[in-house]
């Protein structure tokens, strides 16, 4: 068990270190531009899962966490541990940049741009999308599922690009939470802790019926 | 079959959410790019593959139902279910986007820019290639068919990359009725209900004609 | 032998049909931009080799063919249908542009920016190392050979990213071949005849010494 | 032995032609985009790795060789004969991009934007953290090891791509020193040998230590 929560503490350590940190060094030198960011985000999942998959299963975000939990996956005490660790790692990542760099660009924070319902129900889509994938490509009896990364990596590559201008493309609320109270941008906070655990706690649940 | 529907229905949903989706959020954000649009395109075909081609085969996309059909891989009354089913997933993910947004950008239809020549040409090209990716890395009996969903993803990023200002590369006919419908651009959809079956249909008679 | 080579056709010519075709539709509309030329590149040589790679080695190549013929690995008579067929599909592509878009940005033609020495060099470079990871990736004996595809796809991509601007990033006498004579922009093309092979050449006797 | 240092010769010759190569071709056609460039730099490392990882490792990197020296996987002697190869290659590099190009963009350099500090911070956890992938995907007994060029690649892509603008995200004794000399920029120099070395020596360690 230590060895897991060191590699979730890493993994989403250096996930919201990356990610968010490449929207400040963007706000900074006005070079990555937002497909950049957004491959960032993409290329960091896909590297850590092949990094730590083997260890802890590369959660990173206390959704997936969540939804595995729904399926009986992991058990309460695991998923406890695993999710203060995840929050842990993000404050911390959270403090780095703001050592380096200054409270610039909220830190990465997400941040509705538009309605809270917009950003709600993109974030619930998203969400579910990202846990169906995970269930289907690295879960599933008959997946390939060494091309796990790939798709998980690349469909939060994906979310980041197209929905990211809207919404931030959370889907994780270790990664909201770091940023928003490191910095202080906690208004829309509850909307990604609660849009996202519910999108992969229903992704969960339709998976599981569909196979049952 | 209703596992497979339901994996054409999340699938076909979700691939004409996120790419119709980006061309709808960079007209209003004007940060995604036409780069970052393709490689939502392109990513989001490769995931949902590893997620979903192990259920259903994750088509997606009428055009290829059909290719399919032609060559006997899909019995005819299967493929009219895969086809309604992925025709009423792309309407539903039409008016997601309608009701997060507006009538904005046409909702991401597929228009020519140019002669309706140009881009029938071009989608029968994109198709019958696509058609021809498909059939040679995941139905030939060696191929390395892991890596179907590299190819396929790859095929439709770079399609959508360097076709997609000049005729929207659409290569699915669901993928263009969805938008047009709702958003009613309507005037050039039989182009890429034609343009695109045809393609897909000439690709797999080759394919068999070269392996008989 | 007929299955080869009608892979080597329809490989070759969408190959070039794609990648040069992002260059004259980048042209046309201004939206591709330079990234998203060398990404048509990198990605469409993937999803070929993934494509035919198991029928007809997916060589698409002049330069590659000679290499492979260096080593013994292809007869002369089988070399020479080869070649031809890769011109023959070079040609073809570079008509269906025409006859698509006029007579724009050379068809794609490879031209260099600055002196013919710059290009010579960088094509000779480019070219070695690019049958380098050929070999390396596909024929050794000990190479991970399903990522073969991953490899030489992402070495012609990223090729293309940093050298393009300043000699086309050619690698392949039929990728010159085809948009120069269709175009008439033939002035330098011997360049890209003639360092292309002795790249491929030098790189095949080099690999060989080593494994001797 | 020699297979090896040749392999490393050619390997470290190349990522540093090609990544450095993207910096002097930017700024000579203002085409690349930063976004390009660290694209460059993430496929170079991982075709290199499917080309030459069978051979001799793919280190192209006197920190990665010292972090496994310190873990014992390599012997002291056999260290010293890369490391030399690896500092050679680069220089050798440098000069040819020299003769190419003349001295623009200091040939690719690594220069801190903002403080020392920042960049020795930066460079410190980029490299710490390639490590822990290095040693979690390729190295790791339950690692899907096929899978380590695509990780290690997308690591080096995803820095370069967010930490690039401030630090230059070299992770690389190799890569800094090469055309810090031949281009005369060596002032910050001592910054990019030490924090690199630092992070992998560290990264080897922390890993070390978890698994007894």
């Amino acid at each position: 068990m230590k060895k897991k929560l060191i590699a979730e503490f890493i993994g989403t350590y250096f996930l919201i270190f990356a990610g968010p940190g490449a929207m400040v060094i963007d706000e900074i030198t006005k070079s990555i531009t937002h497909v950049g960011v957004a491959l960032t985000f993409g290329l960091v999942v896909m590297a850590l899962i092949y990094t730590f998959g083997h260890i802890s299963g590369a959660h990173f975000n206390p959704a997936v966490t969540i939804g595995f939990l729904v399926r009986g996956d992991i058990s309460f005490r695991d998923s406890v541990y695993y999710i203060i660790t995840q929050f842990i790692a993000a404050i911390a990542s959270s403090f780095t940049l703001l050592f380096l760099f200054g409270n610039v660009a909220n830190l990465g924070s997400t941040l509705p741009i538009g309605s809270e319902m917009q950003s709600f129900v993109l974030e619930f889509i998203l969400t579910f999308v990202l846990m169906m994938v995970i269930l289907g490509s690295a879960v599933h009896g008959k997946a390939v599922k060494s091309f796990a990364g790939m798709a998980i990596g690349g469909t939060v590559g994906l979310m980041a690009m197209f929905a990211g201008p809207i919404c931030g493309a959370s889907m994780n609320p270790a990664r909201s939470l770091g940023p928003a109270i490191v910095s202080g941008a906690t208004q829309h906070l509850w909307l990604y802790l609660v849009a996202t655990v519910l999108g992969a706690v229903v992704a969960s649940m339709v998976y599981k019926m569909l196979h049952e």
